[in-house]
């Protein structure tokens, strides 16, 4: 065991306090990593976006483990996980691509692949992470032991005109990737049998300025909402070849949409019961789309501009945060009656949710309030607050074992 | 740390051979817990009936980690996972409840106590652990860490004329659990916000002899399978004042079944856009169930009787196991266009199957042959074959993060 496991138990010792075990002490001084054994499905990372560090928090102590340091620019930082949810991989937005062991709380890999990433996803067979970039555009490809570059797939148009910005990079069954390409109004779908060599089936023309997309979690149906019209385009990955269709096609019928004033997020969105709700884009509604007929069948009142539409694993219930000026409320929409039925307000600017795995937890980060809060998702009771520096993205390690990510 | 922790680190090391490093060795004489630190997202145990051990798997590595011994009679054993994924409970058919360690690969608490249990589940917020027992029939409840006793529910049917066999028990959303009574009839929902006083609710008159019951993936519908008549009863928890109601009535219409060789599960059924696959009693068919109506909507001809019928995650495919003679074959059902595509030979009497979370692994195991074969779900390649002895149930660490279990 390394010298950096000593380091890193001190820092976990200076978070706990006096709690910390005699013997962590004692083995530390022997040379040998301290850390007393534990699972590691019960953990979480919360990016603390201001000082460029991660919190790694248990959740079912709901206590904060460790902080790591040294990730970077950390704004509108994601992560996913390693097959074993030993590891994390952190996306920061200065396009820098760090592995955390979540065990002896380190860094113990980073690669600055790109200037700018947004985002990426682990391969179904845990091999390969791919890393979504704003610039240059394009996705690239690691392994996830060594993080050793597999492949550079320029995100490059028909003729190499343009390289564009791609966004809303999820994992696909079969060792895929799927992608939207943000100026250039396209799908990809990344076949990576070969991870060195991988194979691009292009979807162009599908609408413009997609600005987020996702896949259902059977991993079937990639989604990507549009920014510069009102519709969403959907590709079904049972048949690619019957191509990208275009769905809910002008939702917004010739209204004004209002300026927006964040952009909005299909990574949180759900589908509970044949039913996914997604925002709309520039208003204060949540789209209720039919996956059976891929039709809106309704649209929910809500406070703000949707920003992030969470629901809970079992379908009951959905959650809901605001850009602002509404970013101090959540509210949480009753799925059975397909209505708002509860306001809360975590603290100030709300900027991410993560129910835990069975959903019986809901974790809210509150920026500006420098907290994350902890709900019984049942009784809406506060179970804790965590104190925390600017947090922003949740992710819990049970998102190893779920497609997309 | 302790001295049962070095006794786990032998064992391992024997299993592991020279493979082992060094410092392993080194540590044990300090004292020190060796065991290398890991994640447990992707351990999985894998059930050997005869010797009543488990074998603890790497399904990342696909490799045997340890095998841990003393737990009874096993034949028809289960397993569940803390919140965690750090330890598993084991329900043996002896009424033994064992929890392990799998990072030590040891038994770290074991109680006895019922003459013969079926199975059991783990409250959503992964405090309780209930057991239910065919002898003395009825549902206990335990506390996940240390296995103290926190209450017991005697199946007493009305006027308490009869102590019924219990069966399908699972974990529902808000630390409530539902199980099926085989001798009385009934459906029973526990409710254990005081797990010292739970409540029961009582679905009485059922249907006769409920085999076996599941829930839905999303925590909604329990559904118990009859043997005593063609039909399931089915329960919305979302509208429990609904009472149950009968679907699939009369499914054989009147046919002569044919003699049951081996009774079906509803364990390892499959629900994939919006539909859900179950044995026919009795035939040689899979039942294909609209749940949006819960109509049948087709009947799927198949090899032989069905036991286990396991849908992928991503539901593009369900396996199908079966009773003998058709023991040796396992089938897969395309689900799109719902009929076989591919029939596999794993080896003598296959009793279980097992996907990996993300459904790109199949791990099977096969009794008579001595070995769990792990296949590539999408090529059907053979990726690794592990002996074992008598291998039955296989169950993925993952368990810990899915609704019922």
């Amino acid at each position: 065991m390394s010298s950096s496991d000593r380091g890193s138990t001190v820092s976990r010792r200076r978070l706990l306090g006096t709690g910390a075990k005699a013997t962590v002490l004692g083995l530390a001084l022997l040379g040998v990593a301290a850390a007393p054994p534990r699972g590691t499905g019960d953990l979480a990372l919360v990016v603390e976006r201001a000082s460029g560090t991660v919190q790694i928090v248990d959740t079912t102590a709901r206590q904060v483990v460790s902080r790591v340091a040294g990730l970077g620019d950390l704004s509108h930082a994601t992560a996913v996980f390693s097959r074993d949810a030993r590891h994390a991989f952190v996306f920061g937005r200065d396009g820098g691509l760090s592995k955390i062991d979540l065990l002896a709380g380190e860094v113990v890999a980073r690669v600055v692949q790109a200037g700018n990433s947004i985002g990426g996803a682990i391969s179904d067979d845990g091999t390969i992470v791919a890393v979504g970039n704003y610039a240059p555009g394009g996705v690239k490809l690691f392994a996830t032991g060594s993080l050793a570059p597999l492949a550079d797939i320029p995100a490059l148009t028909a003729g190499g005109a343009m390289r564009s910005k791609v966004v809303g990079l999820v994992s696909a069954p079969g060792r895929r990737f799927v992608v939207a390409l943000y100026d250039a109004g396209e799908i990809w779908l990344i076949d990576c049998a070969d991870p060195a060599a991988p194979l691009v089936r292009k979807y162009p023309g599908i609408g413009r300025l997609p600005y987020d997309g996702n896949i259902t979690s059977d991993g079937r149906f990639y989604i990507a909402g549009l920014f510069g019209e009102d519709g969403l385009a959907l590709l079904d990955l049972w048949n690619p070849d019957a191509g990208v269709r275009r769905i809910l096609d002008g939702y917004g019928r010739g209204e004004e949409p209002l300026p927006v004033y964040k952009m909005p997020h299909l990574a949180g969105w759900g589908r509970a019961g044949g039913l996914l709700l997604v925002p709309a884009v520039g208003r204060h509604e949540v789209l209720v789309i039919d996956t059976a007929q891929w039709r809106e069948v309704k649209r929910i009142p809500v406070r703000g501009q949707p920003v992030f539409i969470v629901v809970r694993p079992d379908g009951r219930q959905a959650w809901v945060n605001f850009a602002l000026p509404d970013s101090g409320t959540v509210q949480v929409i009753d799925m059975l009656t397909l209505a708002p039925m509860r306001d809360l307000q975590p603290g100030k600017a709300v900027l991410h949710m993560e129910f835990s795995p069975r959903g019986e937890q809901m974790w809210v980060s509150a920026r500006d309030s420098g907290k994350v809060v902890v709900y019984d998702s049942r009784t809406f009771a506060i179970l804790a607050e965590l104190p925390s520096q600017s947090p922003s993205g949740i992710f819990m390690a049970a998102r190893a074992h779920t497609m997309g990510r």
